[in-house]
């Protein structure tokens, strides 16, 4: 295996690279440099040494369905092509890999502009933590000429809603700034809640920060509608086969710093958010229920189940 | 007015003084020493300072029922009585007051006494922001041998959790510190919530720390039982007459510092629990329904609803 | 017994008088003219008749809560006195009469007053068919210089929504007019929710003008306060012993003249709103939670469950 | 303490006597039988007996409330009088039994005549178990000329559906008998469920036959209302002081005679039904909403709180 | 463009011309004017100028969504041929045209085959408002022998559901007559509900008459069966790309005549009904599930989505 | 129609065969003999004979969808093909017969292994009546190593979960035994409920033993996540055109022998359980959303609608 794919890997475990974009065009970059520099010299040879990568970049984060999906394209690619050539194969795995990114741009600027049309003017929007795919759609709508309000919920213990509130004050958006205990205080006022994704499950379940689910089941208790926004390759086929999405914990550090000894503090990043409690989920298909998910998936991005 | 008295609610209203009951007991006093050196030659100037000083202390919070509550108990005391001496109804006062301390004693040790007996061994019991009333309680069952575990939240923006989880580890408890966006996620394993009340409302409802409510709509939704720990004298009997409960909202400061210009912080200090979402309210009575709150204040303190 | 209550028993029957308070008051007007002109020679016999008249009076209408506790109370006194001179003894239905009016009045009064300080500026409230206690509540706010608005619903099929439109336009209050059908639609705008009661169970259900429950049930999926503005005397002390409250049908030409032939029409003029969805009950005594109904009953008014 | 109260302690623990009247009416006898025995010289002595006999008492159950407010009422009766004798203390023990059992019958006859009025034409009644408050009401309806069917389950392990069942048929009920299991099935064709209560706690919960609470569970799903028909003296003031009524476990062979060995067999009498789930506590005072049975009991029978 | 279509549109547009079925049929009927009288030499002619009539007819109405397939039909078969001739180009609109009806029809009659199995005898039908899908439907499980009642909600404020309880009656079905605030008080007497559909969203909701949501919220409550009968071409591909379904207002004069100046009437024509509410849309394909709708758009009718 | 096919139906009608794999394995097989012996000479009358025995076997019991989509199965491939040798069409119909089988074996073995992922260490693992399905993935997750306790209902009333207990002892799992009515009482402590399916409908509804939905419900009320364990073709695609599928009632005795004369006993053998109480559908696809179930049946086994 070349040293760009440990390399990066090493770099994704040790969280030098982060978010799952940044980690998928990383890891996709790792396989492009392998696939350039390969010395196999049979397709069957070839696709061994990617599917290794796979493997070690697979290995490098519990759960990150972006990274994983993008590699099951690239090799999707090379097994099905009829070409034998290695070099050729390269060329291959390069325009995969290309194309994989021109696809999430196109995905993610497609998710802003059907989103958008659901932001009506003097709308209140919750959102919480910080998610680009959610930003990307508000800053469209107010592009638009759309004008609305912001509430950024703060998302303890890493302080994302900070992010949010900037970006939101930079384009000109009023913005309001809480405690994530204070959500449920302001739900009665919120018309429209936004959040992001870090994967979406077969069932039909989204992951996602933790406190999303508590966003959620206060919004269903006030009767306001609550939309995930999400590229569909978010999807994690590993959940249709029975696992669960593992729940990254975080360090203690992050909520205590200099904790009493004995005290047992819990840093869940994430948790999940039943696709009941999800109006829809916005994404380059348009605004599809959560239901529909693994058939969605099976229309559009049929590949992502074969590895 | 007395110094005494003006000097408390200056401090009581600069925060110098917090905390439900010590503010009662610094109104009370202040109330005692202005007895004592009162001037009035007659039971109706007497009177007339005494109110004259209630009025002044009431204006030094929103709402601070507790303390409140002691003041119409000092009154209602000289009102009633045939004395019409002076100096006999200081005495009076210095009297009322000091029993009102007493029965307050009285009530968080039969409160501790009776909910201790609710927490059985391996139970794990979830509590949000710190009261004396609940640790009390956990304390009293920790010395009659039960063990048990304990999850504190955090409590943005103050962090008062950490006071919890001190005073949790102190007692041999074994105990989670979680933030407040986790506890839904740890909801499904907790046994039991216990929290405590700022003020209970004419209609049963309990106003506590902000994100309460949040905790109890999770438990709801996990069929947790959900139990308040409160003195009956945090009943405010203004809410009986229509007036809410005003929700004090705190420095921006306290959530963010150098907060971006033009951010809106919003930072509500308390939040509304409904009585549907509490199974009951342990007090000094026994452990009652919070929908007859009304009727038992009558049984029990009638005195409260004369002032 | 007298013509005046055979006269008006006739009347109620016929609903020439109607309003629960009009009722009341014609009733204990024909009770008072009766026992000034009654030739009973005992306290027995003019207690005898008393108690014909309030037979004749309690069959003119199937329920009537006010009117049957305003009978109640007149015979309580006469029952309850020592006088034994049958001049003495009208003069005291007399008092008990006038005496219950003034009563009547006054929680008016108090509850307007009580149930004014919920209402605050900018707020949305929602009311359904006509009650003069929720317009006199609304008026008083809209006197004290709260800024509101106020949508009505029409309230087939006797439209009396007409009504309360109308009073509020002419107090100058933002008037809003939709069909009953439209309620769940314009609810996530709804701030609070007022309607008023023909009478109040033993359970703390409330009997209201056909379409409150639906009112309610959606008030709650929306998490918007719902309160019943009601005096306590139209509590109904025969639900406490089992009766049901007896719903009226109405004609079926108010829903539908000349309709087809065959065509069943039903028209209850009533449905029952259970305590559940009931945040308070706005009363002369305060904001009560309706689960504890019979015990505040109980505690003002006693007398209701001696007869 | 005499050997009738330690015989009769002793063949409660052996259920050689069961029910709670049952149980209620052997320990009041030997309480009588005690009473009228005693050696005791003094009020003093003699109540001494008292107390122990009740302890002794007390101890054969874990929890009996109705048997345990028959002994709270003696003991309260010799404690008031200011009579010292102890022949006469021993009448008036003879008399308070004599009048617990009195006020029982006739508590019970209230019940029935009350409960009765909800029967209407044509229903379809719904109950769990046996409970004679229960069938003494249907029979009442039925004897009223009340047509109405009943639903009885087979109540699992102890099979006591099927003496209601044979109890209906022989009063010419029209019968239908189902599984346990088959209850929700059936809910959508049931208008009214009645089911009887061992114990009412302080919060307003009901405790009753295993299954009751999934009764309840079904009946609220399907908005059929559910209504529990007792005695208020199955009132346990023990849960007012924090204590959890108990839930008897039984005999493993009561599910499965000749399990195999290592199966664990878990067989709890009881369950609990929480008190949102009642519609109403049919009892002796009319039908009242379980959230204010302490004030109730507070108002009726305030004896039971003092031991 | 041809006369026929700027015509049809103007008598759409002034509601000459009503209902999702006669707006479709007249469209598509412009559009085979236009496509027989057009003078295009070349099919990128021929279609440009359909799809201006296209965007003529699209213009006449907010949302019209079986107009717009009907259009968008007729347009995907002319773009899909192989065939340039201009002439036989119109035959293709024509037997697009043609095609479009006779499917509709056939929906029609396999939605009413299938939906009359769900009918059973002595059951209790609601409907809302007057469907064509729904009477249809209602006919043929009359025809096939089932025995069973209707109940008809007036449907404020145009009365539509006269139009129903009159079919109903020419059936000779039992039929019972209700205002819509009295829905809530007949649904536990109901055994299914039976609505039509105006559109169908992306996520699964149905947009349907003003108070449709209603009627399932209290159908939800109380266990009841809801069912839409809908032609799956009521589904709005523009929903999927982010549009809101928008809901019409129409006249003031619907709700209130003569109403009093300053007086705001607010009368949506529709409402949303999630598709939680609903257990199954009955349509040609069979019954499904509402949440997988967009899928089967997908398998059944893909051409929706290109336009 | 060949002995074989009326034998086997008349044993399956008998209830000599049971269970809805052995009923489909007897019917494939009388199929397969039919085929071998068919003296048909041409492709119609040999596959005439086909549906003639499909039809008696469909008619042995009132839905049975395995068999019956075994024997859809069998006459789809047998029309597909181009074969029209009636001996080559035998053999075609027996390796239609054997591919089922062995499909059927590998979706169980497939369900096994994907289920097994969702078994945790510690997990408490509540199953209703037997279902082979489910026992196979609880053998798998131990045999895995997973260490988890179940709790098995008794399943009145034919006891089918004394079956599931020892199979689980077998395995050395810690089993605990409950009466159906306990299932309330112990949902707090189950991480995770796993029962099967005798059917599933076009709505994504799961028909199984009865109670199936109580337990559902009771999870439900927990949060406690269900799961139903089952093999795709248990889909009904008679469901998709309007039929309800069918719920057998059994024999009274299996209730109460010797039951009272005039008892009505009513014994539903299945109950349905809303697809809303459904977390997935755990089937050889992986684990599913049941709202989807009618396009992942399309996806996979078009055939199924054919028929």
């Amino acid at each position: 295996m070349s040293d760009s794919v440990q390399g990066t890997a090493k770099r994704i475990k040790r969280l030098e690279i982060q978010g799952a974009r940044n980690v998928a065009i990383a890891a996709k970059k790792a396989m492009e440099t392998l696939a350039s520099q390969a010395e196999a010299h049979s397709k069957k040879d070839f696709l061994r040494e990617l599917v290794k990568a796979k493997e070690a970049l697979f290995a490098s984060r519990a759960t990150e369905p972006l990274m994983r999906n993008a590699l099951r394209l690239i090799i999707n690619r090379v097994e099905k092509t009829e070409e034998r050539n290695v070099k050729k194969l390269a060329d291959i795995v390069s325009e995969a890999s290309q194309q994989f990114l021109a696809d999430l741009e196109n995905s993610t600027k497609k998710i802003a502009e059907i989103g958008a049309r659901r932001i009506k003017n003097d709308h209140v929007i919750l959102t919480h933590c910080h998610s680009s795919t959610v930003t990307n759609l508000l800053k469209r709508a107010k592009h638009e000429g759309r004008n609305f309000e912001v509430i950024c919920t703060e998302t303890r213990p890493m302080f994302q809603g900070q992010t949010t509130a900037k970006e939101m004050l930079d384009l000109g958006i009023k913005t309001t700034f809480i405690a994530d205990s204070a959500i449920r205080f302001f739900m009665n006022q919120v018309d429209l809640v936004l959040v992001g994704a870090d994967a979406i499950t077969s069932e039909g379940n989204v992951i996602n920060k933790i406190g999303t689910s508590m966003v959620a089941l206060a919004a269903q208790e006030s009767r306001t509608p609550f939309y995930v926004v999400s590229e569909l390759l978010k999807f994690d086929p590993a959940t249709m086969y029975g696992d669960y999405e593992k729940i990254e914990e975080r360090s203690p550090n992050e909520v205590w710093k200099n904790a009493p000894k004995d005290l047992v503090i819990r840093n869940p990043a994430f948790d999940v958010t039943r696709r009941d409690f999800i109006h829809g989920i916005i994404c380059e298909e348009g605004i599809i229920s959560p239901h529909s998910i693994t058939e969605v998936m099976h229309r559009k991005y049929a590949w992502v189940f074969e590895y």
